[in-house]
C-alpha cells in the first residue's frame, strides 16, 4: 500500500498512545464534520433504489453548480480505480508532485505513465491528470487554462477533491464534454471520509461507462442519505468555507512563528517547508498530533486544520515547546 | 440496468403507494436485521485504518470458519465487478439459471460467456461460476462435488451469498487454493444490504490482486464497525438461522394453500411455480407486498420472508382473498 495521510496505525506504532489520544492532522479532512442525522431503517437494510441515487445525483449537481451527467461512487479513490478502464491503454501524464494513487493505479492497469512538473508538458497525452487545487502543495489552475489544455489531450481528468472551499476554481459547471472528467470528493470538505462517497461528472457516454463498471449499488444507503442532505445544505457549506479560509490563516501564523515557510495549501490543509520535517513530525507526535511527511521531500510537512478550540490550544502548545 | 429484486420504484410506479406502505419481499434480504449500534464519530469521519480493516477480516474468517486470505469489498456485487480483471479474458461458464449480473459483467469486460444448465458442463471452462445455494431456485451443491469440479476448470468462483443459514454447504473452510474464490455477502443474512459489505476468500495472490483492484478504502467505516460486531455475534447468527429455517416452512405452507409448487429455496427466500406469476404478483401488490417475477419463467414467483407478525398477517390476508 502507498503512503497516505490518516495512517494513525503508524503513528501509534512509532510514538505510542491509543486512538482516542491522537489529533489526526495528517489529512485534509475537515474535523468539524457535517452533523450525521439519525437514519431510517431502510437506509441500512434495503438495497439503494434508483430514485434514491437519482436524488443524490441531483443534490450533487446543485451543490457543484453543474448540469452534466454525474455518477456517485464510493469515494474519489473509487473513481481513480475505474479510470484506466474508460479508454484503451495509452500514455498518461500526471502533473506532479500530486496524489500518488493515479500513477500506481494506471501503471497496474498497464498504462505508460509519466509524471511531469510543468502544466504545458501535459499536452499530447492520451490521458492527462491535474489535481486542482493540488495536493499536497495547493497549486491552482485557472478553469480557462484547463479548458485550453483539454483540447490538446485525449482525455482530461481534473481531480477537484479539495475545491469545495474555493468553488470559483471548479470546472464542474463546464462538465459534459466528451473526454473531460471532473472528480469530486464528498468526505473531505464535509468531514465524513468514512462514508466513502465521491462523484464523477462527464459526458453521458463516459458517465454511463463508469456507472457500468461501478455496478448497480456502489454507494451505501447511509452515504446516499447523508450525502444528499449535506449537499443540499448550502448555508452549512458557505459557513464552513468561510471558517476554513479564516482558520487556515491561523495555522500559517503558527507556522511562521516556527520559521516554517508556506509552500502552499488549500483551506483544508497547508504545506510547510520546515527544514527538517521528520523532526517537526516527531515534536508534534510527542503531543499526540499526527502530520504528513513526504519521503522524497525531507523538508515538507502537511497539516490539516484542528477541529475545535482545545485542538488549536494543543497544537499551539506543542509548537511552543 | 438488469432486472433485480428490491426495485420498489417499479412497484410504486405500477401499483401506487409510498415507500412506507410497501413490504418488500422481492429480495432475499433478512427483514429482521442485526441491530445497528451507535457509531463513534471516527467511523463516520476518518478514513478506515488498516487495523480496523484487519479486525473486520478476522471477524469474517471466524464467522465463516475460514483461515484463508480474505478481502472486504463493497458488497458481493463489488466482487463480481472485479472478477473479469483477475485473469486474462477467456471462456466463462455460469451454471444457470442464476444471478444475472455474472453474465452481464463478464460480457462487458470482453469474456466469452456461456450459461449451462448442467453441473458437469462447467468442466473445461477458464472461469466457472456456481452460486451455492443457487438464486433463485435454491439448488445446492455438495462441497465435495465443487472441489471435484475445481480440478477441471481454470478458476472456480463459488458465490455463497445465501449460504449463511446453511453453513455446512460452505466451501469457505477450504478456501486458500490458487484459483478457488469464495464470495460472501454480508447484507442479506444480517439484513443490512444498504451497508454494502461482502468478502472474497482465496489464495494470497488472488486476494492481493483483488485488494489492489478495489483500492485502499473500498468499504465504509460504518460497514467495518457494524460488520465486525455482527460477524462476531455467533449467538445472533445461530438464532437467526434457526428462525429462518423454521419460518421458511410457514411460507411454504401458505404457498401450498394457493396451489403453488415449491421449486426450491433457501431459508432466506422461496421460489414457487404459481402457474401465472404476473397475476400472483399483482394480487400481492394490491396489498402492497412486492415480489420477484422472472421474464423468462412466467410461472415463477420468488418471495422473501416477512419480518414480523404484522407482516405475516398481511401476507396471509393478501393470499386469502
Amino acid at each position: 500500500m502507498l503512503e497516505h495521510g490518516g495512517n494513525l496505525d503508524l503513528a501509534m506504532q512509532r510514538f505510542g498512545g491509543g486512538l482516542e489520544d491522537w489529533i489526526d492532522l495528517s489529512t485534509g479532512i475537515n474535523r468539524q464534520a457535517y452533523p450525521v442525522p439519525e437514519l431510517a431503517p431502510r437506509h441500512w437494510g434495503a438495497l439503494p433504489s434508483r430514485s434514491d441515487i437519482e436524488q443524490l445525483h441531483q443534490a450533487a449537481r446543485k451543490a457543484y453548480g453543474a448540469t452534466a451527467p454525474i455518477v456517485a461512487v464510493a469515494g474519489g479513490q473509487a473513481a481513480i480505480q475505474l479510470l484506466p478502464r474508460l479508454s484503451p491503454r495509452g500514455r498518461a501524464r500526471i502533473l506532479a508532485p500530486s496524489y500518488n494513487e493515479y500513477e500506481s493505479v494506471l501503471r497496474l492497469a498497464g498504462w505508460e505513465v509519466a509524471e511531469v512538473g510543468d502544466f504545458r508538458s501535459l499536452a499530447g497525452a492520451d490521458l492527462a491528470v491535474v489535481v486542482n487545487p493540488n495536493n499536497p502543495d495547493g497549486r491552482q489552475y485557472e478553469p480557462g487554462d484547463l479548458l485550453g489544455l483539454f483540447s490538446r489531450v485525449g482525455r482530461l481528468v481534473v481531480d477537484e477533491s479539495f475545491v469545495d472551499a474555493t468553488p470559483q476554481l471548479s470546472l464542474a459547471p463546464d462538465a459534459g464534454r466528451s473526454g473531460l472528467l471532473i472528480l469530486r470528493s464528498f468526505g473531505k470538505f464535509y468531514g465524513l471520509a468514512g462514508l466513502r462517497l465521491g462523484f464523477v461528472l462527464g459526458s453521458a457516454a463516459d458517465v454511463a461507462a463508469l456507472a457500468a463498471l461501478a455496478g448497480p449499488w456502489p454507494v451505501s444507503g447511509a452515504a446516499i442519505e447523508i450525502g444528499r442532505r449535506a449537499l443540499l445544505d448550502s448555508d452549512w457549506a458557505a459557513e464552513t468555507s468561510a471558517r476554513l479560509v479564516h482558520e487556515s490563516r491561523w495555522l500559517d501564523a503558527l507556522a511562521q512563528q516556527q520559521g516554517w515557510t508556506l509552500v502552499g495549501g488549500t483551506p483544508l490543509f497547508r504545506l510547510y517547508d520546515t527544514g527538517d520535517a521528520a523532526a517537526a513530525q516527531a515534536r508534534l507526535a510527542h503531543a499526540r498530533i499526527w502530520s504528513r511527511v513526504f519521503g522524497d521531500r525531507p523538508g515538507w510537512l502537511r497539516l490539516g486544520l484542528p477541529g475545535n478550540a482545545a485542538e488549536w490550544a494543543r497544537l499551539a502548545s506543542a509548537l511552543g515547546r
